[in-house]
């Protein structure tokens, strides 16, 4: 591939307007409700911190009529930066939107000019990719040179792990993409996520996990039992398979049963990554004194936490994983812990689904 | 209440255009795929004919890819006429929209001007009630009184229960309408629809209704185990509880272990109807053993039906009531019964809202 143009662009273009935002973990540390423990640089928060904040169930909290008022902000907090869509363009691929590229953003692409297009029609701009990448692995290798050339003071976080770039779910797949890369093209990402729950005589739990203090994103956050995002040419069934084992070290056997339950989205612009996303949402009943115990080292440690509990944590902290907090309400809404006698249930459930759910 | 125009209506304005339609329930008697009974003349199918339909699962059937493309069938025969929507106008109350009347129904609604309102701004129309009508009563007593005079030849099966007339589910209600007026004047509807199942060894069956084919709508059509709109002044769990007991002779005592778990929406149009209906939905986990039983003369019988098999009628036939094709859908969604592998996954989760959810 010759790429006349891969060494001239310029990325002073991306560091002009925005300041420097510290990262996601930060806003777990600063914000949360409940005192962080020192015990540790790296502890952000203990189980401690996340049990007090759970009880007691009669802490001050809104009055019956604004009680789902925190889940909003909680959804807020997944779709920010609306204002901003105005600032992205589209990012095509064969006559089709595939995602959406920061004005700035592409900017910095058009130095690529064997990769990229930038094409301008009175006030229609578009970025779409040069017509001599027929095919999805020419594509794949080229845009894949440009990302490393740009490298981590553009795009931090490299994973080495390839997204498909689609116009929806199930169409055709027209490249793939270097995971960190997807927000800063706006493409489609899908995950899985999946509620892990016990039903001991009728009281339903959760399963909570608290993520590794070493994990680059959301460190030492609280997640799901098990979630992952969905690379290319994996099912979802296979993909929670395969997390369960990863993550939980949940046996096949029991995987299997995971139940497919629907699924939630959201659009969270920041600065240049415009996050479209597509949680695929799971339940899996979990036998009672089945342990989770996870295998790759990127869980720190799991806690079986009553789910009247956890709706309280959602509600009175920022400890979540922001994009968990969907997929549990999603959860307290199937499972009867939120009725239609409280105030804003058809705004709140409508809400799950912001983003483009397709 | 002064009703000065009362008597000068001319109905004859709703008579020019639409030719006269059969009744709902003749699309049940003509268009699904079973041979209808012929040995009454009111039963236009029996069970012999739904569980026909309902087997042999490996009938022929769309490719694995099309799976849901019958679904898609049931979801649009609740959301007909789209294309009709310029031809209503919004009708407001106290500045907010409360609804949508067809404009030759204004063109009637326009001689009772003691009662309604009809501002013609450049192209931009929309009936209100008379600002002497402050408030909820006499505006109920108001329109009811048209509704009376206007009689069955327009508005057809009077029934004599009061819908709410909000903007939205839980904000202020402006006054009450009779039920059958409501797709009339486009009012927003509430209801609640209860899916009853039983789980035997992880084989899951739903209790189906066959209505009454006296019933004056959708007689003989299969329906939920327990449904029913939603009057005013009661909460959907109450309204649960009160159709258990009525519909299918579900005790309090069971019937209060109904669990919410969301909603569904459509926006149908036919004619002069404008319905924008919002069904809350439930779930109840029936012993098995129990066995349902009609007490007020709506229902003529119930039957057991593996889930599998309930989706096959779905799929097969028009013989279910069709807004109860959406509930049983998102049953399916959420108990795992339809997987993000079929193609229109997405889709077809987000077309169970397709109306306004609020």
């Amino acid at each position: 591939m010759a790429c006349a143009g891969l060494y001239r662009f310029n990325t002073r273009l991306l560091h002009t307007k925005f300041p420097k935002r510290t990262s996601s973990s930060s806003s777990a540390r600063i914000n949360h409700t409940i005192s962080a423990s020192t015990s540790s640089d790296d502890a952000f928060f203990t189980w401690d911190d996340v049990f007090r904040s759970a009880k007691p169930h009669d802490a001050p909290r809104d009055s019956p009529n604004s009680n789902l008022h925190a889940f909003f902000d909680r959804i807020k907090a997944c779709n920010r930066g609306s204002e901003m869509r105005r600032e992205f363009i589209p990012f095509v691929v064969e006559e089709r939107i595939v995602g959406y590229v920061h004005n700035r953003f592409a900017e910095v692409l058009r130095d690529f000019k064997d990769v990229f297009v930038l094409e301008e029609d009175d006030d229609d701009r578009r970025v779409s990719l040069c017509g001599s990448l027929a095919s999805p692995e020419e594509r794949t290798d080229a845009v894949g040179e440009v990302i490393e050339r740009l490298g981590e003071g553009v795009i931090p976080g490299i994973r080495n792990e390839l997204y498909p770039v689609t116009s929806s779910f199930g169409a055709p797949v027209f490249f793939s993409l270097e995971r960190a890369a997807a927000p800063y093209f706006g493409i489609k990402a899908y995950g899985i996520h999946m509620n892990g729950y016990v039903d001991r005589d009728g009281e339903k739990f959760l399963w909570i996990g608290k993520r590794s203090n070493k994990k680059p994103t959301f460190p030492g956050m609280l997640d799901h039992l098990v979630a992952g995002g969905l690379p290319h040419d994996v099912t979802c069934k296979e993909n929670v398979l395969k997390e369960c084992e990863e993550e939980a070290g949940i046996p096949r056997s029991l995987a299997k049963s995971a139940v497919p339950v629907g699924a939630v989205s959201y659009i969270d612009i920041d600065e240049y990554k415009y996050k479209r996303d597509v949680l695929f949402c799971y339940d899996l009943k979990i036998p009672d004194g089945f342990v989770p115990s996870n295998q790759d080292g990127e869980v720190d440690s799991f806690k079986l936490i009553p789910v009247t509990d956890v709706a309280n944590i959602i509600r009175r902290t920022k400890l979540f994983k922001p994009n968990c907090s969907l997929v549990i309400i999603d959860f307290l809404f199937r499972h009867g812990f939120i009725t239609p006698e409280e105030s804003g249930y058809l705004q709140l459930l409508q809400s799950l689904r912001s983003g483009d759910c397709s």
